[in-house]
């Protein structure tokens, strides 16, 4: 099967749709505007490359003053340490034998793979499977309010750490937390309670890593925090302008794709469905904004289709073949959909990169 | 890479997780009952093939009788034909020169290929391109309610098809819609009201294609119909039992996941996120049907984690490192995420089939 994949000098609007598109100015310029107030603030910087899922792009990151990577799956940081990355931090239990086996076999692969645990019983089936000639680096992740994973108190986070440390395949490493947004003050008193009390213990915390992009510029309001982890602002997405943290021309991703119905004059129907756009809300009722007519409403979308609302739309509306750009309501997850990515300045394709780590169920 | 997939003969209940799971036992009766159905009726049956996206399943559906297949994308037709599939309905406006281009390629390829249409443009954009030495099919794609593409009136519908019927390089081929639920009579009336403007104008409709899953046992009400697409009875879903299409023992689709996290006596997290299980609610509220803990609710996924709340849960509450079993919401979907799926009997694995027309975007 011939793929329509663009080359390099293609004008994006001749491309055949739906495509995602990724602006190579508007990235760069996001890479660097968070990496400078990392810098500023002292504060180590972690990508997570959830968003982009492409080598080349962590390398930009690094290139950019990160001091290493954040991957979700064992599976994902395969992928990246086969690229050359070697400061890999899973932040996920892992647990079962196929897994933990996998585990194993990067760490001796990689100098700086780091993973987290919540749990004793997730404690215990690390320790089964690695040894001390190889040891691995485990962090505490800690549950400050995000309602995920995570120890709930610093007491509980205090011994899951000291198990940690008294494990002979394993070391310590420090804490992990994934917060809720607006809630520097109860990240800092949580993480600030467990590094005393470990401290007084005399075990140090060498990593306390802070994350989450909605939380990204209040990395600076949790001064126990050594790094920050965020993966969206690289791409930026509806969901990072409503926060405030960037604006529609911050926005590096969009997906492109064609009108290919006007059954009525107040309804468009796009090509792009939730195989292009995905079915996350991330909060909004509608699925992403349509650049060139923001008065347009996605109201609906099945696996194909896009179904647009035209009835507040007071100018020109869109006619069948016309091709128009959509910021979508969150990137990472159309990052999951697609094969390739498709990057771009001014319009004019640039590369073509394979997301190499898409589609990781496992 | 090495990936954890099964291999026949391996039990389910041991493989890695998350993991996409089809009952060869339950996909078979799902595949009989809906043919017995339509072959009791009189209707032809043309399964859509987006549920499964693999040309092993859709021959299975042959094999029972139905005459032919349905894609959405020219993309997906392109890997059935590569299979030996001739007849393909591509229920799609296809517009633009690099997808007519491929659809052109394809009508040289197999004998039973048809697209539709709703507009002029959509029709004129398929006369340019083709020629009446090797012509296309085209149906007209009718709104009789369903509220996506479609012409609105039975005048259109006849006016659209006469414009196909006089465009040299098309043969006109029926019509086509995608109804809206519990909506039989208002689909008669517009089909039927056409099928005799068309009548009286001397041009037969030979193809009647009525379809949807969620109308697929009121088929048979539709009488101006002669054949039905449905795609989700194949495998079956959380929103097919609460359509009352079926109960949960004929769910033939799950997905296995492993409990991560136990923060707190309430709360469990799944590795089953928004990537395994996707964000699809299908008007739900949650997030899939957990077998074993059915007073569980899945109340979030992100990418990478479900949560789930056991706050209603009288009984045994799962522990971590157990694993469960889950029917999503809306299996189409889910087969779009996996690479391959994994088909057993009785919880033993019979076979992993490539999911060929996975990811198709463009």
């Amino acid at each position: 099967m011939t793929l329509p994949f663009a080359n390099p000098g293609d004008l994006i609007q001749a491309l055949s749709t739906p495509l995602a598109l990724v602006d190579e100015d508007r990235m760069e310029t996001n890479i660097h505007r968070v990496q400078s107030y990392m810098d500023r603030h002292g504060l180590a910087f972690r990508p997570h490359i959830k968003t982009h899922k492409i080598p080349a792009i962590a390398a930009l990151q690094v290139k950019a003053g990160a001091k290493g990577i954040n991957c979700q799956k064992v599976t994902e940081a395969e992928v990246f340490a086969d690229a050359g990355f070697e400061d890999i931090l899973i932040t996920f239990n892992i647990i079962g034998p196929e897994k933990l086996d996998r585990l194993y076999a990067l760490n001796t692969r990689i100098s700086g793979l780091k993973v987290v645990a919540d749990s004793a019983a997730t404690v215990e089936g690390l320790a089964r499977r690695f040894s001390p000639d190889r040891p691995l680096m485990v962090l505490v992740e800690c549950d400050t309010g995000g309602g995920r994973c995570g120890v709930q108190t610093p007491q509980e986070a205090a011994a899951l750490a000291l198990h940690i440390a008294a494990s002979d395949g394993l070391d310590f490493g420090g804490l992990m937390t994934y917060p809720k947004p607006d809630s520097a003050e109860a990240v800092e008193a949580f993480l600030a309670s467990t590094v005393a009390r470990l401290k007084a213990d005399g075990v140090e915390c060498a990593i306390v890593t802070n994350g989450g992009s909605p939380s990204l510029f209040d990395a600076h309001l949790v001064p126990s925090a050594t790094e920050h982890r965020a993966g969206t602002y690289v791409y930026n997405d509806r969901s990072m302008v409503r926060a405030g943290h960037c604006s529609v021309d911050d926005c590096a991703m969009t997906i492109l794709a064609t009108v290919v119905s006007r059954p009525t004059p107040d309804r468009a129907i796009l090509d792009a469905g939730s195989k292009a756009l995905t079915s996350d809300l991330l909060g909004f009722s509608d699925y992403g904004l349509i650049l060139e007519y923001p008065e347009a409403v996605i109201t609906g979308l099945s696996e194909e289709h896009g179904t647009v609302d035209l009835s507040r739309s007071t100018g020109k509306r869109p006619e069948i073949g016309e091709k128009i750009r959509i910021i979508p309501n969150h990137t990472c997850v159309v990052s999951n959909l697609q094969d390739v990515m498709t990057f771009h300045r001014n319009g004019v394709v640039t590369r073509v990169e394979p997301v190499a780590a898409r589609g990781l169920v496992w």
